[in-house]
Formats: structure tokens, sequence, C-alpha cells
């Protein structure tokens, strides 16, 4: 795609170092307990031995991006709350008051908070402005964004994913915050899966049934009024997608072209990473799934991206709050594989431990 | 029960805070997030405001407790491994090289490496001598422990937990070491549980089928030949049940007795649950599942103690494992019930926030 080439980014992800993935499935065979008992969380660390071309891997730096916006869509009743929340809790994640802020601060991750296209705009130092205007257009009546606004959101999170690797990061969790936009994230997914919007379509931050119903129908319209093309993922971010989830993409896409693992979140994260998936092969070995929303789309989400959930804690709050928990948990595999004896070095009859 | 008497312990546990929680609830339900979002996080966190009556409750210190022991029913051939690799991995706990070593370190949570019975002493200074014998008797040829036994492992267990409550412990982890125990958490659960033993027979730490139905038949002759008493869980645990999960047990009812919160490992921990339940009501309502093993008996267990698992992670290690990899996660809860900002306190619209 012209954007791709334009930021010199490839439709291939680097190749994987097998070799160091065989070392890390080497490295957990010789740890003390029985094969495969710490379940998926070997899985995690083989993949970041994969990813990083280190065995055992390391996380040093990890940090979270989390991109907000509004979206034109709510003037048609989609959202049980306020556009002006997004807003505010903008301020919230800089204040250090919301859910990811108290998080970030546990895992001791850096977190940069980016306005994509708030309507209102959050003033806050820590905001990083990268908006591509104020809220999105109301995908009912023609595109929801500009080829220019779309190009703006892209760069800007392949800049910010290329400023990340430069300083030394060495995972990236991803969160969002924009009322309204589970209703963009169904609308996408709906094209690029194929399946009717009812499918895609969940309460978001807490519709009743008769809301939800309502959504998917203003979903059904939008599509027909935009007509996206289900082979071009920038089509359907443009005409049906949000600023904050466009934005999203450019970061996967820099960090994934850059060699850097990436922490999805529930539903809009996910959707935002099939979009980018679509336009890189390979793409989905360097993402790792935070959790299982409750938000009932992100299930054909994950099973489209072949992603296993890390955890499945009924949360569906956004934010990146699933992914951020998650690290801790990609954390304990790379130091499980890093710190563990070896039978010999521990002196234990191959193979031991263990539920026995 | 008589013992119960004698340790002073009563067989109600102390009422839970409902105060507390109700104060929790409403804490939540003015956090900067939609209502709900936090799923199962918001639940813990109420659940240790009712267990210590602190609204926000607090965890300063956490401790693991991982008790080993060895099994004379590994004569009948029910482990793939041989049993001296209990004292090796107990050695290796001490040492710092195994899984629960690392995850204590990473929890910065005292760890407690008790030695209830294993058949060679593991001689390491950090190792608290609690020997009820060298491993059990075989339960195929009569009960596996005496009276005797069983009081020395339970009171150790009892002991144990009142000491961390003395030092300021605010909750404990359980982990088990011995090979052989699933057979005897198997046995201890069919018998609670009223099920045949092949219903809550597994691969341990790794049998194939027929193993596996070996090792259920095993355990259908152990119960002909001892006849426990399923309206006795002392009964239960002395006949065929191990020193480990005894003592166990023991932590369970003084920590309980002392409203301290517990996190119960995988299968073998939660069969010590069960046998604990049934000498105290209302005991469960201060346990925490870490998290569902892939040891196929323990969703019965589970059930059984009416307990949501925080992690599923295909983890079949025992050690701990899964009980310190969630505590994080009660930790995570914990730290967002205290600091996140209320919707008045950071200006937002009630309520914000969320997939919206």
């Amino acid at each position: 795609m012209r954007w791709m080439q334009e930021k010199g980014l490839s439709c291939r992800t680097p190749s994987p170092y097998d070799e160091e993935a065989g070392r890390a499935r080497h490295r957990w065979a010789n740890r003390t307990k029985p094969p495969g008992s710490l379940g998926i969380l070997e899985d995690a660390a083989v993949q970041l031995a994969a990813i990083s071309g280190r065995c055992p891997p390391e996380i040093r730096r990890p940090a979270v991006v989390v991109a907000g916006a509004d979206h034109g869509v709510v003037a048609e009743g989609v959202s049980a709350f306020p556009a002006d929340v997004t807003r505010q809790m903008m301020l919230n994640f800089a204040a250090g008051g919301a859910a990811i802020s108290v998080l970030a601060r546990r895992r001791q991750a850096d977190i940069r908070i980016v306005d994509a296209g708030v309507t209102r705009p959050p003033d806050h130092p820590d905001i990083i402005d990268c908006r591509a205007g104020a809220g999105t257009a109301n995908m009912t009546r023609g595109a929801a964004m500009t080829r220019e606004q779309l190009a703006h959101v892209l760069d800007g999170g392949a800049e910010l994913a290329g400023a990340l690797v430069r300083e030394g990061t060495d995972i990236i969790a991803l969160g969002e915050m924009g009322i309204g936009n589970t209703t963009a994230a169904s609308a996408v997914s709906a094209v690029l899966s194929g399946r009717p919007p009812l499918q895609l379509t969940g309460p978001g931050a807490g519709l009743d049934d008769a809301g939800v119903k309502h959504k998917a129908e203003v979903i059904s319209r939008a599509l027909a009024v935009n007509r996206p093309d289900a082979g071009d993922p920038l089509d359907v971010l443009r005409k049906v997608g949000g600023f904050e989830i466009a934005f999203l993409t450019g970061v996967i896409l820099a960090a994934v072209h850059n060699r850097l693992p990436v922490v999805i979140d529930g539903f809009i994260c996910s959707s935002a990473a099939l979009c980018a998936s679509r336009m890189m092969s390979g793409l989905t070995s360097y993402l790792l799934a935070g959790h299982r929303s409750a938000e009932p789309g992100h299930d054909v989400l994950l099973d489209m991206l072949d992603l296993q959930p890390l955890l499945d804690l009924q949360m569906r709050l956004g934010e990146g709050t699933g992914a951020a928990v998650s690290l801790t948990l990609i954390e304990d595999a790379v130091a499980l594989l890093a710190g563990m004896a070896s039978f010999s070095g521990a002196g234990v009859s191959e193979s031991g431990g263990g539920e026995s």
C-alpha cells in the first residue's frame, strides 16, 4: 500500500529468530519442572525470544500507549455516555487517577497519552498532540475522515513507535479511550470479517439490548453509505474507523517493523491489530493478547488473529488495562526462563516436580 | 472436632465485615470507569475488604508457604517420577532455583518451605522441620498415617499460620511438593465429593492414559481397604491423605481463624481447602483461587468450593506457582481501588470511560 511504501514499511514482518525460539524451548525443557507445566507462560517467553533474537529474552523498559479520540457517530445515540467524557478521561490519565495510570505506575512502564482527535482538546503538558480533527465525521453521512486525516494519525502512530524504539522500549502495551469507539471498531471488524454488524456489536460502556440493536443498525447504515473495500484496510479505517484506531494501527505496524512485541488490549485495540495484520503478513506472531474482554465481539477478533489471551477476568474497561495487567505475566514468563535452575544445576532428576 | 477444640479453633469462620465490603462496593461505583468494568478484580478487592475490615484493603506483606512430603503409595507405580525428586526440589526451593522461588522473589513475598515428611530429609537451614515421618505409609495396605502423625502436621500448619499472623503477614499463598501427591489429593477428593476416583484422577506430572487408569485403580483399592468416613475430613486425611496436604489444611484453618485471606494453588492445595471447608463453615469466603490447573480434577474441586479462579494459563506445576502468579492480580485489584480517582475528584461525568 502506498502509505506503507512512503513510510518505508515492508508488507512482510521481519523474520522471527527461529534459532533463538528453539534455544528458548530447549532452555524450558531443562528447567526444573515437568515439561510444559508452565502452560501459556512458556509460549510467551519463546515468542519473545523469537521476536527479540535473545534467549533468555529480557523486558527492561515496557511502554503503554493510550490513544484517545472522539466519534461523530455518537450523534446517532450509540453510546450511553456523553462525548465530553473522552476529554475528561484523557485529563484523568494525565493526572494519574485512571485505572491505566495506576497500572502503568505499578508496572514501572512509560505511559504515552495521545490526543488523536478529541472534540475539545484536553489541555495538559503530558498529552501528546496528534490531533487529526475535532472528532471524526458522522459515518452514517459519509466517510469518518479524509485521506489527509488518516495519513496524519497513521504517521503519528508510526512516529511514536519509532521514538519508543529509539528510547530503548522493549515491549509496547496498547490502550484507547473514545466515547463511541466500540461502534467504529465494530464497523471496521464487520467489514474485515465479512460478518453482519450485530455479531460484532456489544454494550460498550453500558448499552441495554435495545441500545445494542440500534447501534448495529447505525453500523449497517454507515456501511451502506460508505461501501468500504474489505480488501483495503486503509479504506475501511478512513470510512468507518476512528482516529485512535488508525493511530494504534500505525503504532503496531512500525513497532513490528522494528521487531518490538506488542500487547493488545480489548476489542478496539484488536480491531486496529486486525487492520495492521491485513497490511503486513506474519504480523500476528509479534502480538500478544493481554486479555479476553467481556465485549462480545472480542472473541471473534481473537479467533481471526489466532491469538490466545493471557487473562480472562471479565474486564471491559479499555484504556489498555487488560494489556497492562497481563504485562506482569509476560515479565513473569521471561523471569522464570532466565532465573530457574536447570536439572543438572540443581541436582534434580529429570523431569521432576509438579503436581505429581 | 476434637483437634479443632484443642487448638482453640471455632467450627465457624469469623464473620466477614459486611459493612466494609459495602464500602468497597460503593468506592468502586465512584471510581472513574463504567460500573463493573474491572470484572473479577473488583470482586477480589471487595472480598479483601470484607476479610480485613479495611476499605480500601491493603497488601503489604504477602507470604508463600510451600509444604513438601513423600507418599508411600508411590510403591504402586502411580507417578512418572522417582520419589527422591521431592527432596531434590525442596533443596531447589531453598536454593532459589525453582519456579516458586523466582516468583516469590518477584512478588517480594516471604517464602516458608516446610518439610512435612520427605523420605530423606532435605538438609538446608531455610527448610522448616515439621516432619511427621519418612513419607506416609502405602495407603493400599492401611492408613497413610497414624493419629499422632496427623496431629503433628495439622499442629505444625496451624502454628506456622499463627507465626505469620504475628509477623504481620496479610495474605498467604499456598503451594506443595510431593511425588505421588496427586494420588493422595485424588483419593481425598473422591471421598469428600462422593465421586468415582477416575473422575478426579489425572496425569499429575506426566502419566499416560494407562497410567491414569492404573492410578485410579490404586485409589479405589486404597478406599476399599481404608473405608474413610466422608463425614469426617480428619479420618479421610489420615487414611488416604498426605503429610503436606494435612499441613496445608492446618495452615488454612488457622489463617482463616485469624482473618487472613488464603490464595490456593492447584489441585492438591484445593483438596486441602476442601478438607478445611468441611471443618469450618463459611471458610471459602476467605479463599481466593489463584488459577485453574490443567489437572482435570481441579475443576470439580473449584466447583465444590464455589471459587472462580483468577487465572487459566494451562499451568500444572504446583509449588504454589499459580497462586504466586495471581498474587499480582490481587495486588492490582487493591491498588486500583485505593489509587483510582473518583468521578467528582477527577471531574469526569458519571459514568465515564471504557470500551464505549
